[in-house]
């Protein structure tokens, strides 16, 4: 009896080692972090705790590269999964309601309810965000989870919607948590970054600069109240993000921007082989403008998952965990002569399995 | 107007590096961690998500160094602050009522709250637990926190004491959350691991390795299905605990026993020279037996707080924060030049302004 995958924790850990599998799974990238990050720890000494908010010099280098913000408006967290944990906890009320997009990151739910708030949603239409319908709904709700790009869609948001609903939440008193850790990785435009008064912003060492092991992220938020409000509970529930790990985005902050344009065409050229792949297969698919993933159609999705794995060697996640029903989600984190087994082995899957379904 | 001093955060990234201000707040380690913990760094190019159970490797190494323990029942955390908020959060029912002692480490009570349980507690009598009023007020609470050695009060709970807890609190089914950091910065005795169905312990490397800025924990529990909950909750709030982090942990486990055995002879030294200085100037304490903290009675502590760092330029913890009105936290991380002149000023304040009041 094949255990039954249950959800993305399934596969954590698995993978990557073993030459036969192919990982379409895990959202992570597969480029080494910039040398320089890994030099700074070559004379790190430090072993004391550091402010709970975050190095000052961490928050200084943050300020400087995005204009506009200050030091004193950052808090450096253990990825953005620990800054929308608090950031949720300290905006939380009982009872209050927090629209999530639909596809969501599938920890999106699960952090609104360990907040103890109620996650309800807003469709997006193939991978967009309806404004109009949005305003219908968004009366009341507490916060707005915003995600471009997006994982697992791979859709970026036009600026002009962008700014329509950071209007209206601003207007509504609702707070925007906007989650940005894929800013840096999209083929269409510059990111355009949220901001206003009831703004909270998720970023990330770990896809810009390949270090998602180091669990380095940060939020950011003008409404410094917030930030108190933040700091003063990660006092409590973890201190501050580990110093070496700091260390690290540090340098990595001061690599080169080549680094970062040079992981970006080699996302990009990525991406058109995964897109184009899977359209010459007659799959039903978004072509991605940011992040690393595409969300093709199957039905049957969760055996589709299960099939690829046990069958193909091939991991991938079921669109049902993200909200997606019907939709399987591939990372194409990984290098173009696995991207070209992986669709190889998809091709047999369609053409034996899939076409008994 | 000089800021008041609201609390132990007023504090944090403050003293150690100023010469002339004597810290007597902060519970840091100032010795160093093992070499090997640095070196362990210098090859260094991991930089992908680990299990978010924690390494593999690194738990193998807890479960050898604990005999009775299986490496499936640890979780790794972002420091023991990390493990006591998973630990409630995965444990909490509403309204349930978690006991702690009084004096309690200051995060506790919040800790309780930010899981939406109600913080009670148990008297400490001089330090130590009164096992017969203990009983008669924990029926129906959810969880008991037992902290031997104990910040701030520096005592070790009696071994008889601490087995008759484990067996009520098993009888009743209470979860028993043993926060045993200072486990190896013991002086009386070797450390009692409580264990039980119901027991989670929380650990550090922080306190025994000297390493709180990397900050790794751990919590420990015979439940698998609790540890099953933890990481679902991990997952989604913080993912694996750093792994450069880690790899510290991994290599200061595997320093010999004398680092530890030197630092305590350390300790101790420490203890007996602030002891006795204490004790010469006429203050009333308690004999640390543990950890590095002692608890001075004084009238009108939050004043003394304030005089000393004002006035005197030295950092303590007002014992109001600890739920020990009338006392004073000094901890006695610091080497003894500094704490013979900290007694020095010490002495003024008594002899000056303490006369005053």
């Amino acid at each position: 009896m094949q255990p039954k995958i249950s959800g993305p924790e399934f596969f954590i850990g698995r993978g990557g080692g073993d030459g036969e599998l192919i990982s379409f799974g895990s959202g992570q990238p597969d480029l080494a972090p910039p040398q320089e990050a890994f030099d700074a720890l070559k004379e790190f000494r430090d072993f004391k705790y550091d402010l709970v908010q975050g190095s000052q010099q961490l928050r200084e280098a943050l300020a400087a590269n995005n204009p506009g913000t200050k030091p004193e408006e950052y808090v450096i967290t253990n990825g953005a999964s620990e800054a929308i944990d608090l950031a949720l906890r300290a905006i939380a009320v009982p009872g209050g309601r927090v629209l999530l997009p639909k596809p969501y990151y599938y920890s999106y739910p699960r952090n609104v309810q360990l907040a103890g708030m109620i996650p309800d949603y807003y469709e997006l239409i193939d991978g967009k965000i309806d404004i109009e319908s949005f305003k219908k709904i968004i009366h009341g709700a507490r916060a707005v989870v915003v995600n471009s790009p997006s994982n697992p869609t791979g859709t970026v948001q036009e600026v002009e919607v962008l700014k329509e609903l950071e209007r209206v939440c601003d207007e509504q008193g609702i707070y925007v948590l906007s989650d940005e850790v894929y800013k840096d990785l999209i083929y269409v435009r510059e990111n355009y970054r949220l901001h206003g008064r009831r703004v909270i912003t998720l970023d990330s060492f770990s896809k810009t600069y390949a270090m998602c092991g180091m669990r380095v992220g940060y939020l950011h938020t003008q409404d410094t109240r917030l930030v108190e409000s933040v700091v003063e509970m990660k006092t409590h529930t973890s201190m501050n993000t580990s110093i070496q790990g700091q260390r690290m985005a540090l340098a990595a902050l001061a690599t080169p921007a080549s680094y970062v344009a040079h992981n970006v065409d080699i996302w990009r050229e990525r991406r058109d082989m995964m897109y184009d792949g899977m359209k010459a297969l007659g799959l039903d698919l978004w072509k991605p403008e940011g992040a690393f993933y595409v969300l093709p159609a199957f039905k049957d999705s969760g055996r589709v998952v299960h099939d690829l794995y046990y069958k193909h060697k091939i991991i991938t996640y079921d669109g049902e965990w993200f909200g997606a029903p019907e939709r399987v989600r591939f990372s194409y984190a990984l290098d173009v002569k696995k991207i070209e087994e992986g669709l190889k082995r998809l091709k047999t899957f369609l053409e034996s399995d899939y076409r008994l379904y």
